[in-house]
């Protein structure tokens, strides 16, 4: 007798990290994985079922995958709209998030205007495609002005602050991209914070804890919480309302600016996020298991935290041409297992616990030192 | 420029499920694993990064393994004498549990005779090799009597419980094996107990909570905690001199029966074991990370709860031809992707918390209901 035990296959366009942390969750779940990216030694790809080598932005290769899984979803929001599209014509009941929507998502410009139209606290912004149009707009804007391409920048990538006008690089800058630019007034921010969603199908949202995050050269350092806000119970209501609207499943990360008087959104993420890493140890469910509960419609899930602070840093490449991994003697380490130790790449990171977001995170850059070294 | 980064490599004998979650864990912790199993859909083979195809009690085939890697360890104790004294002779130094020490332990008879030499708490017991041997000794003891193989039982297997002289099968069950058994006096009582302790290096031993748990046809259905013992205190303290005394490196877990006025051990197990699979979420570390850290002589981990109360329920299998797995709404599934729903055999478990252990597991039991339907 042919035994069938039928478990739902779920496809993941992408084998970073984000992919990875997925897959270990699907084995505990009982899910079978399937993986489309373009390296056999791709983070994702050592830990999944099925690894399909190929790109995510090539139709062909991605038609390879989303008719092999029960649910299809991204690591990356930087698919291309071609990808989304055809996406959205063909399996639109499979992918998610819903696929015209991460395409919308993915151009700043679309991005800041829904936000204007949920009213979304953000920076004011002007879009313009060229440099004279830029000098143009700007003549009545104060600076620092922050200068962001439309599509495809992430981690400081694709950004610019223009200072002053005369500076030799910001024309440059400008003339590097032919698909547009956002001008946003500069922030001067007090501290930086983060806050995820999770939502699935009948108007259930879970909001995971507001976490404080540092960033170094555009890229995120390290993260404590929980957080407390006197402007954040009103900003969970209207993104609440704004995906629900949307109809958005799956999980999603807003990176907050921290003005003291208000929060401003900097940047969304529809996806699983950095930020969120903690979660994956701090909390009774994390943002992968979060996600994944979400894109199979499964409405319950809990994303309280289980300890009393926390705190999460990135292991960041050092460009060593050879080392030797070490454990830390406390915390919880995540190593992506990725194949070098490039300079300024995420390699992995730390999950810690304390009795305040504090000693947590003090706790979480002592044994970073050692991990690496 | 090759960029080497060095990940501890382990090795681990058996495929199973306690295999796949040190596997799991293992993908996380950044070590390479090696697995030795005879087949290649063996639920740890599904997850590691490499896979040996041979079998466990075979010289040759676990030369192959220990070659390969920094560190080796066991999911099963029924590994043979054989491999296991030719590790010790050959390997020691890298092979955790000590493997002359587990060649011990698997033989019950000695397992009694040093539970007794630390004055360890349990039944009063005989040997004998034949069934006139067992007449004679068991005349001046009261029945019933508790019947084990002195090698290679376990879930009940190889255990015969003796109500009366005049029973047929008796005869029979002591012909099956020439290798001799123990004969335990019947010990009735309240409820059953388990503790897991891990030791490294250095005397540090780490103490797991104290759980229920509860056995249908031998076999552990569901374990509810912590629990509370006022005899628990001077055991652990026993337990530490023993696990100090043999320098015992690894995870070792006690079943025990709660008497009312005592604790009495039923059954030792050398490696990981169903009774903790709880802390995989209820603890800050759980006992595979525990394992792990243990043969990798990290002395720093912390067993103790996040939770005020947890359980966990046993998924068996029902032997049904087909089913689709379901994800339970709460709690946190673990899947351990066997290739056959075969009836009675483990095929996952679901970790619950709760406000008291009784909560934590009516929820579990709940749960279960719905993933295996």
């Amino acid at each position: 007798m042919i035994m069938e035990i039928k478990l739902r296959k779920i496809g993941i366009l992408g084998g970073g990290q984000l992919a990875q942390m997925m897959v270990l969750k699907s084995h505990e779940l009982g899910f079978e994985t399937f993986i489309l990216s373009q390296k056999k030694n791709d983070p994702a790809a050592l830990a999944c079922h099925n690894h399909i080598i190929g790109q995510f932005n090539k139709i062909s290769d991605v038609k390879k995958i989303v008719e092999k899984v029960d649910v299809l979803t991204f690591e990356s929001e930087f698919v291309s709209s071609d990808v989304l599209l055809w996406l959205d014509q063909n399996y639109k009941k499979k992918v998610f998030p819903n696929p015209k929507l991460m395409s919308h998502l993915a151009d700043r410009l679309f991005q800041k205007k829904t936000l204007k139209k949920f009213n979304l606290p953000q920076s004011d912004f002007f879009d313009f495609y060229g440099y004279e149009e830029f000098l143009k707009k700007s003549v009545s804007r104060k600076l620092p002005l922050v200068l962001k391409k439309r599509k495809e920048g992430y981690d400081g990538k694709g950004t610019y602050i223009v200072k002053s006008l005369s500076e030799k690089k910001l024309k440059t800058f400008i003339e590097s991209s032919t698909e547009g630019f956002i001008a946003e007034d500069f922030i001067p921010f007090k501290r930086e914070l983060a806050i995820t969603f999770s939502r699935t199908s009948g108007h259930t949202v879970h909001v995971f804890p507001v976490v404080e995050t540092k960033q170094t050269d555009y890229r995120c350092d390290w993260v404590k919480g929980p957080i407390a806000h006197p402007k954040i119970k009103s900003f969970i209501t209207k993104v609440k309302e704004f995906l629900n609207k949307n109809n958005y499943i799956g999980v999603i990360a807003f990176e907050l600016f921290d003005t003291e008087k208000d929060i401003l959104i900097n940047e969304i993420a529809p996806r699983v996020h950095n930020s969120s890493h903690y979660t994956m140890n701090a909390c009774e469910h994390g943002q992968f298991e979060a996600h994944l509960r979400a894109i199979l419609r499964i409405k319950e899930l809990n994303p309280k935290p289980v300890v009393k602070a926390f705190a999460m840093a990135n292991l960041i490449g050092n460009g060593k041409s050879s080392f030797k991994l070490k454990t830390p003697e406390q915390g919880h380490l995540h190593w992506y297992n990725k194949s070098e130790n490039v300079k300024g790449r995420k390699m992995g990171h730390i999950n810690t616990y304390g009795s305040t977001p504090e000693k947590a995170l003090q706790l979480a850059l002592q044994m970073r030192e050692k991990v690496m070294s």
